[in-house]
């Protein structure tokens, strides 16, 4: 189906805003007025500019509490109308999106809001442009889809259809099925947005609070796989309004838009599909599909890059990994330990610290995995390779790190990259480690939703619920991107800002913490310290007896307990903007030990000793 | 009352909360425990660092999920008891709070209830520790804090007492009036946050959006007044959790806490001597007054400052007002029109472009004025003030604006601060200018809740509901700070990120709009474009006829019109962050056009080409 976005979702001008959708690659975008308004480019240039652009104008938005007024109200309002059909027939728009009356209606009377929408239809058809009548879900009168649509049914003329809004419908819990009772032709046009389910008014939550497709918590598959299988031919238009989109870079947040609805008419076909399966009955022909992969088995490798890494061989070193080579051609290390391999990078590093900056995921099928994101329109990362390197597909996740997708070796056997690598040991002690168990990225709260829908659209992974880590500078909101079987996992973590105060680590799961914890102390390691404090709570909270208290203040090691089980843990300072930690799960424990994550940021902020931010009026910009 | 502050309300570690509180002029604090169990300090040396700082430890929180439970599970809650009240005894603290049970409680019984309250404050008594029993808002049984009351009663253990917090009655809507029933020696404690009234869940509005005192929608004065009546003689201490204040500076967002105590304790004494009137019973007496002040009657001055003014100088000339001299030892000059002065600031402002630095306002008794600011621990402006100098009380707003307060001349007579300029002309056009209209503040969300209290404690200005304005950038929140007859009007905006791009304005009121605009075009000055499609749409809002259509749009001017009456006004563009406003109100119009903002906005966005900012893994920082 053809792809639209609302220019209100985007931030710039709009000709800014035309430009990136163009680029992105929608087919047409919905006008706001507003943008309109402010522009200081003619109805007619900003039609040729899109006729340029390749570019539909798809709708004009919108013409407000039009219906269910006394006949003086109306006279007015078809004045108002018919000055915006003037300037639409100079746009070459056709269609005008209608919503319900939220501020003049006084009659309460679907014969009267029909009979005043036929009135408008008339004047319409007079310069040849639809009308899209809308229920919006704080609507005076009419607030259910089901009611607009029994409004336009008996207003009866060509000139007037519906327009569904998923917000709208699926916000008030009200039930998409019905919507297969509406031909697809009276259909006029599609807005759709995803929410996360809160509890508030209906108007704040519409205002700031929504998503684009697969962000949120509503199921817009199954409506789009309703909407197609009326037989609607129009376009699937994204009308997302939100803090902060309209505060990030319009060109990235286009991209990000499309994504959505590339994923979501591969969702909705799939779901097409499966009904086509029950009832022997496809109309949904005209959604497009993608690649469908399986969602990655484990983590392959972390890199870490910095101008110098050596700090961090030390303390691989002492944690115990095996110095494996260099490469062949570049200035890159391979440390590894069982199936935790790290990567140290030194090429194109002047002046950075280490940090974590790609991360490496084994796929049953690469080149089908590499296909999807490129449908996704995800921003390949070049790669030199030289004759007879692997090639590893990689991509730029939207906090920037480098994602790369290795085809998984058979059991027991390392990757074929790694034999790139020269002049290594063999390992030492392949028993004690087992895997990467977690990557901890951290992200800023404008980066954070895109991040969820590239995780779950490009790599299938699941997105559980959030939950929010006290900090010493306030509540950090951490989200696990995670496979069902837990082999990739990777907590996001919206920090108040980025910085050096809030790294990333990579954790290590290992069978026997203990002695991993005693030799790295053996190797000279500097642990994270862990007050006393929190030993004496954890003493409060669990009763464990006095000989295991000893043992883990001795080791430094933090304990977590659920009903599934016991994690044991614990950190290395940060080298740069990372550090690791290593973890041992028992029993079925599936969590990270969040409730320790208070101890861990308090004692780093304490190593930080981070010096309050200076301000004053001049020093603001 | 004595002054305390629960450590979650500030950033940073323990010992920073500790020595902001203490900087302050708190008397005490609660102890969060998350904040003890991760700091590296003893509770000895927290409990000597508090004596040392002059800070009571008020009050260890929260045991959590006590009551209402099953033998085997209160067995385990009064071993975890037992643990903390060995650290309080340690920290020196003698009262624990104990909040509603929410998860494991299984018995709605308040016998029940109350008889495991008797058995833990046995055990308390014996550590020499009070019980103070809260109902959570969303507690499982117990939400209400007349059940937790007739529970603490039904206990009837002198160890066990109730806690009062103001936004777990208020946010449910329980009628604070009944705490009068409660004798005061039962209650053990006072919590207090303020809350924007939201319609959202309890729990997640109790997290993210709480207040300090006066900055939100409760009736805090009047619960402190009640609380005060029954001869509570504890603390008033706040806790408020708000993604804001633990990500701003440590010391700041302390005083700013104290301030709103002060203002808050002021309020309820007057509250309680209204009742003591009705009543003649007055058992406030606890409760600290300060100077009370009538708010301000107009703006004064405002204050541009920059290396180099002559580009402010020569658009006020464009505009029509008059130089009225050179300050006798200072690079500083003013320029005026009727009642309005601006003045121009070159004095150490090296670099600095032109900015809104100062306002000065008008008031009854500036000594006063003067002594409330002091009493709000409001920080002074150094002046330094020449021999036969006028002096001008001075101190910051919390975005780093001067205020001044001036003595309100008599009418027709100019300030008296005036006479020390020199070689001025006379004034040339007296009668077309009237005031300073309002002067348009920019924020950040860190500092708006900040602003609201300063100026409605400082000064006496109200804070009617905020509203929110579409820019090219995304919402800008905008709320007026004014004065009840309008005499002074101080819109704050919220701005996504400060920057030159969201420059503040100052707005001239005339009585002659027309005539401003004639003769500042005449004098060559550039104003802010206005596009066509401005008039279309104006056009087929408002039906305007062409020939004033016409008007306005060769005079680029712009027009609202609300219900009572119509606003025009144009803009300047900006130098610097600062631009200009002449606007000309009819007929009791009581906005801002706020309507036009969008087109402003983006006409200074397209004058201003923001570059995209460019972003990537490695210049986050």
């Amino acid at each position: 189906m053809r792809t639209s976005i609302a220019t209100v979702c985007l931030s710039g001008s709009l000709e800014e805003k035309m430009a990136a959708c163009a680029e992105a690659g929608f087919d047409g975008i919905e006008v706001f007025e507003p943008d309109l308004v402010g522009s200081d480019l003619s109805p007619e240039e900003i039609r040729a500019r899109a006729t340029r652009l390749g570019l539909s104008l798809d709708l004009y938005q919108p013409l407000r509490d039009f219906e269910g007024v006394d006949e003086a109200t109306l006279t007015d309002n078809l004045r108002r109308a018919e000055a915006r059909f003037v300037v639409m027939n100079r746009l070459g728009i056709d269609t005008v999106l209608v919503c319900s009356n939220v501020a003049t209606a006084t009659v309460e009377s679907d014969e009267v809001a029909a009979e005043q929408l036929r009135r408008l239809g008339d004047l319409a058809a007079s310069y040849g442009v639809r009308v899209a009548y809308e229920a919006l879900a704080w609507g005076r009168y009419v607030d259910d889809y089901r009611r607009a649509w029994r409004i336009v049914e008996r207003a009866d003329h060509p000139a007037v259809g519906t327009c569904l809004d998923s917000f709208h419908i699926l916000s008030r819990g009200h039930d998409p099925a019905d919507i297969a009772w509406i031909p697809g032709e009276k259909i006029f046009f599609v807005q759709l947005a995803d929410a996360p389910r809160l509890t508030m008014d209906v108007l704040s939550w519409s205002r700031h609070h929504r998503l684009f497709p697969g962000e949120g918590d509503f199921d817009l598959g199954g409506f789009v796989a309703t909407v197609a299988g009326t037989g609607y031919a129009g376009p699937l238009s994204l009308e997302v309004f939100n803090d902060t989109f309209r505060q990030t870079d319009t060109h990235r947040t286009a991209a990000h838009a499309l994504r959505s609805l590339v994923w979501l008419q591969d969702q909705a076909a799939r779901r097409a599909d499966d009904r086509a399966d029950d009832r022997a009955d496809d109309r949904a022909g005209g959604l497009a599909t993608i690649s469908r992969v399986a969602p990655p088995a484990a983590v392959d490798f972390v890199e870490v890059k910095a101008e110098d890494t050596s700090a961090v061989e030390t303390m691989l070193d002492q944690l115990g990994l095996t110095f494996r080579g260099q490469h062949r051609t570049k200035p890159v290390r391979l440390w590894s330990a069982g199936e935790v391999r790290i990567v140290l990078n030194e090429q194109h590093a002047r002046d950075l610290e280490p940090e974590v900056a790609g991360i490496g995921l084994q796929v049953e099928d690469a080149v089908a995995a590499e296909a999807r994101a490129g449908q996704l329109a995800v921003a390949p990362v070049p790669r030199r390779t030289q004759a007879d390197e692997q090639r590893l597909a990689g991509f730029a996740a939207p906090n920037g790190l480098e994602v790369f997708l290795a085809e998984r070796p058979a059991p027991g056997v390392q990757p074929a990259w790694t034999h790139e690598f020269e002049h290594g040991l063999a390992p030492e002690d392949p028993g004690c480690y087992l895997a990467v168990d977690h990557v901890n990225l951290v992200h800023t709260w404008q980066e954070h939703d895109e991040a969820v829908l590239f995780w779950t659209s490009v790599l299938g992974l699941d997105a559980p619920p959030a939950t929010e880590v006290a900090s010493p500078q306030g509540l950090v909101r951490s989200r696990v991107m995670r496979t069902a079987d837990g082999g990739v996992r990777l907590p996001l973590n919206v920090a108040p800002q980025v910085s050096p105060e809030y790294p990333e680590h990579v954790a290590l799961a290992c069978s026997d913490i203990w002695s991993v914890a005693a030799r790295a102390r053996a190797r000279g390691m500097e642990f994270l310290p862990v007050p006393d404090n929190y030993y004496d709570d954890l003493a409060a909270r669990l009763g464990l007896d006095a000989a295991l208290l000893d043992r883990l203040r001795s080791h430094q090691l933090l304990l977590d307990r659920g009903p599934e089980g016991e994690f044991l843990h614990f950190y290395t300072r940060r080298v740069g903007r990372v550090f690791f930690e290593v973890v041992q799960r028992a029993a079925g424990y599936d969590g990270y030990g969040a409730g320790d994550a208070p101890v861990r940021l308090a004692s780093q902020a304490r190593l930080d000793r981070v010096a309050s931010v200076g301000r004053g009026r001049r020093g603001r910009s």
